[in-house]
């Protein structure tokens, strides 16, 4: 028995059916004793819908209003699971995310929580209400509505399992847990029983989808423990744990890709100081994440700027940099949407050397080219052309010795 | 120029194109140099999409829970204008229910405005922003999402306007203003240039659908100009004014009919004091509307007592009264759901006698069954067989002299 948060995603609660499987699993959990807060998405494809709904009005809505609208998906499916709770005879009480005081910067579409007021919640466990709360959205010090990102709901999870100091943080989604690899590319994928908050932190900040990345940070920011299990099935799922933990420590624990990103180079950027801080600035100001950068200097006082952007801000981020490019006189930009990035991640590269060039000799191999890398102490990422990521994720699935018997 | 409130109807915002429409006539109101307040329905079709999907979860869905669903599509329909009107260059914000500081009780689905606090809206005001509000929804002082009833839009847009103080309130709806009876059912029907309050007041409450009641008992009591018009022409409508008009007096000014009615009737009831205040308090207790009630004493000490409810809440109706009827040793309830009120309704009536005379002369000329009767001061309603209301509409209208040439 204990305070257990509870977030089901989208697939989860696609449909009537599938809300009234997580009501009566929601209600199993409450019937043991324990408290119970649990976190809903919208209805897969939702928030798709709604952003193509918005840009019937026009091409790039403003991210305020967006927020308005995308809230709705949440807020359908949290009313819905509480009237099925209350019709079946529990204790029950949606809370939108003005409702349950989840306080977000005013960065719309893409805000943090600053900060989770807890008492409406705790309110409502002291009379034993299981508490149903909108993923994904909050609001900022004004009381206009955010929302945290795609894949937010995770987010709001672990932040409301860390306000309320839960025993556990239950992600219930379409995948059974963390796999060295996602399966439906490497058919020798296997799943991991535990993973390190690090590395799982590495894997979802280069592909892993299972969780969104923020909601790792705050589990790890505040020792959160987090189980990823499927909704659909009652098989054991995979604990993210903080710090090492106890399983046989293989050097590379899980290959990961992203088709997510898209790369702009800059040619022949004149060679001064101040010129990297101008580029990135208006990027920064646009609040468009860059992902890796990489600079190649040529003869001639003149360099390339090559860097990542998520695909979905490659329209912005290019518009961004043509006026830039005129401005300090590079000769031209350009763009490449055709890229993935293919990674490998493992606690256990710590303290191993080699990693790095096993990697590129496996790419070179199957005569993939390697078009840009960055490294962290646990990861390496190679960007690469997009129609040879998965080759590339088998191939270095098997070389790394993770492929099941 | 002025303060201007304006309310577009569920047809009016029913898909991009025609929001968009809307976001132009308000731009040109605007460009004029009114201030501008705008409430919108959800989509039309989109509140009877939600209750449905509520319905697959649950025959009864719980209030509050239903209101959380319910208030998605005035949400959606207040951020796409706002994004448009952005798009378009305008300064605008949309403003939910709880951001406008409506307040109401907290009888969910049926919530009644109790205070309005302007301050968001008046600080947008004075920044010159198009303020967007969403219709229907509120909250209590709890903070719970509220909605106020079927038309509840049109209850927004009024109240705004009298806690704004503006100098009118435009309802945009599907049709051109009002009429002296539905066009759809009676093709002599003439649009009335003005009506009063009152009139209007006894006309929503017996069945004319272009305004909500209770919109209308706002502008009564707080002296808000209300003027009727099409969103899909530049005709004129109709105005709503308070107190006697100038007018051409006719005694009767229009017919209207309502279906949405349902009759409930209890028989052999033990002629006591106290059981009519056991039969109805009950369905008081539920929030049920009780319209006309009729009760024929019968010899032996026994009476039969007939009532009506809204059709929607004939079921719940329904068996409330059979736990009653027992308890009070009625000998049984009958319920009829196929019935229609035809009512006249003229400001003119209280300077003339006979109109009932007349009325009841007409339709029995026709040969229409009157089953119960009310009247007010300036209207008088009949319940008929619902398949014989659209004769008597026609029948009426031609009695009463209302017909165009």
């Amino acid at each position: 028995m204990g305070l257990i948060v509870q977030k089901f995603g989208g697939t989860s609660v696609a449909n009537p059916e599938r809300i009234r499987n997580v009501a009566k699993r929601v209600a199993k959990i409450f019937d043991q004793g324990n408290d119970l807060v649990v976190i809903l998405s919208a209805m897969v494809g939702v928030t798709d819908g709604l952003i193509d709904l918005a840009k019937q009005m026009t091409a790039s809505p403003d991210r305020r209003e967006l927020d308005v609208l995308l809230s709705t998906g949440e807020q359908t499916t949290v009313a819905l699971l509480a009237m099925t709770l209350k019709s079946m005879g529990y204790p029950t009480m949606s809370l939108l995310g003005f409702q349950a005081e989840v306080v977000t910067d005013c960065n719309h579409c893409n805000a943090r929580i600053v900060d989770i007021g807890t008492n409406r919640i705790r309110d409502l466990l002291e009379k034993r209400s299981i508490v149903v709360v909108a993923g994904f959205q909050g609001c900022d010090a004004d009381g206009n509505i955010t929302t945290l990102g795609r894949g937010g709901s995770d987010t709001s999870a672990v932040a409301i399992a860390a306000a309320l100091k839960a025993d556990m943080c239950e992600i219930y989604t379409d995948v059974d847990g963390i796999y060295t690899a996602d399966p439906n590319v490497c058919s020798k994928a296997r799943k991991l029983s535990k993973v390190s908050c690090e590395e799982m932190l590495e894997m979802a900040s280069v592909g892993a989808k299972v969780l969104h990345i923020r909601s790792v940070e705050f589990a790890l920011k505040h020792n959160v423990p987090v189980y990823v299990r499927s909704s659909f099935n009652e098989e054991e799922g995979t604990m993210v744990v903080n710090g090492d933990h106890d399983m046989e420590r293989p050097i590379v624990s899980a290959v990961t890709y992203s088709k997510n990103e898209a790369r702009i180079t800059l040619k022949k950027v004149p060679d001064q100081p101040g010129v990297a801080a101008k580029i990135f600035s208006s990027i920064a100001d646009a609040n468009i994440n860059v992902d890796m950068i990489i600079q190649n200097t040529r003869a001639g006082g003149e360099t390339d700027l090559t860097f990542t952007v998520p695909k979905s801000e490659f329209k912005r981020a290019l518009d961004i940099e043509r006026e830039i490019a005129k401005e300090i006189g590079a000769e031209k930009v350009l763009g490449d949407k055709d890229i993935a990035k293919v990674s490998v991640t493992g606690i256990g590269m710590k303290s191993h050397s080699g990693v790095a060039l096993k990697m590129f000799r496996t790419l070179a191999d199957e005569n993939i080219n390697i078009m840009m890398i960055s490294t962290s102490e646990i990861r390496i990422s190679c960007v690469v052309e997009e129609k040879k990521a998965e080759l590339a994720v088998r191939t270095l699935h098997t070389a790394f010795g993770l492929d099941s018997e």
